[in-house]
């Protein structure tokens, strides 16, 4: 596949701390990578928009318009949510930068308790799953925590590849909750 | 200094690729740090609200809230400015952040041609300069522009540091642009 003008994507991350956004940025604009991409710049031209780093409730509610679920705990402000509301805070998130932003792909993250929320959608599909790695913001050590983050980070990257790519098939063999608009 | 409830700081960032936002939320929430800080956790809390990595003319509109000047240069939406205007920008970001967060403090970034422009504030405060290095960013190797973030980071860390210990008469001495509102 290529393409003449770039895929326009902004981001909405929590636990992955902007990462995500930076990474797809680094990706489009020839900075170092960090993570391992299957498609190439050369083939497929995409431009980072922006990013929005939502750990708090303040920052979902101010940055990305939205009213956020309740909180399972609030730790000074920032939410704390069990696996199935971080996987609807990341499509709530996914979509509001999506739309604040114009852009053609927007990713949202949640973590709390569990293995976390990833979601990638465009205005026609929902594609979400969780990390591998289950931790617990309440009590993990820092470093499963981070374990956590780099899994999600790439599974937001997978998921956008497979987006961009149109193989949305190949994923029903996989973990993945493929919804249609 | 110590306070009770915890300082809140939110960020804008065009050059330094939302890293500040993920130091400050590394420093407040004991992840690994990656810069050098003179305040401790335990004297001073801190908290991060969120930050927006805002590379485009679209971002700057669509989440920040602001119409940014007219750029030299547009790269695919990414807005190029010089030094001087890096420096209005910075500042125009970093209120806009602080505004749009209700923060106590709000963090700006951006560069293009020249050493960039760095911006913290509060509702009292402005406080501005450049990082220590100069690069292009239509024609610099990547790891000029990647110093010239470094730079940028730490200068970023510097002001907030002084801003939130009250020692704006030490910056005096320093390269550093003071402005009262």
């Amino acid at each position: 596949m290529t393409s003449k003008s770039p895929i326009k994507i902004s981001c909405a991350e929590c636990f992955t701390h902007g990462k995500i956004a930076r990474e797809i940025h680094s990706f489009a604009r020839g900075y170092p990578s960090q993570y391992h991409w299957n498609i190439k710049p050369s083939q497929i031209k995409i431009s980072l928009v922006g990013g929005v780093f939502a750990p708090t409730i303040n920052s979902v509610e101010s940055l990305l318009k939205i009213k956020p679920l309740d909180p399972v705990l609030n730790l000074d402000g920032i939410k704390v949510y069990k696996e199935k509301e971080d996987l609807k805070m990341a499509t709530m998130m996914a979509q509001a930068v999506l739309k604040i932003s114009n852009s053609d792909i927007g990713i949202g993250t949640s973590a709390g308790i569990g293995k976390g929320g990833i979601s990638v959608c465009n205005d026609k599909i929902i594609l979400s799953c969780t990390s591998e790695i289950h931790a617990d913001l309440r009590n993990s050590p820092v470093n499963l925590i981070l374990e956590r983050q780099k899994s999600g980070i790439e599974k937001a990257l997978f998921l956008l590849e497979n987006l961009i790519n149109g193989t949305i098939d190949s994923l029903y063999s996989e973990n993945i909750i493929i919804r249609y608009k």
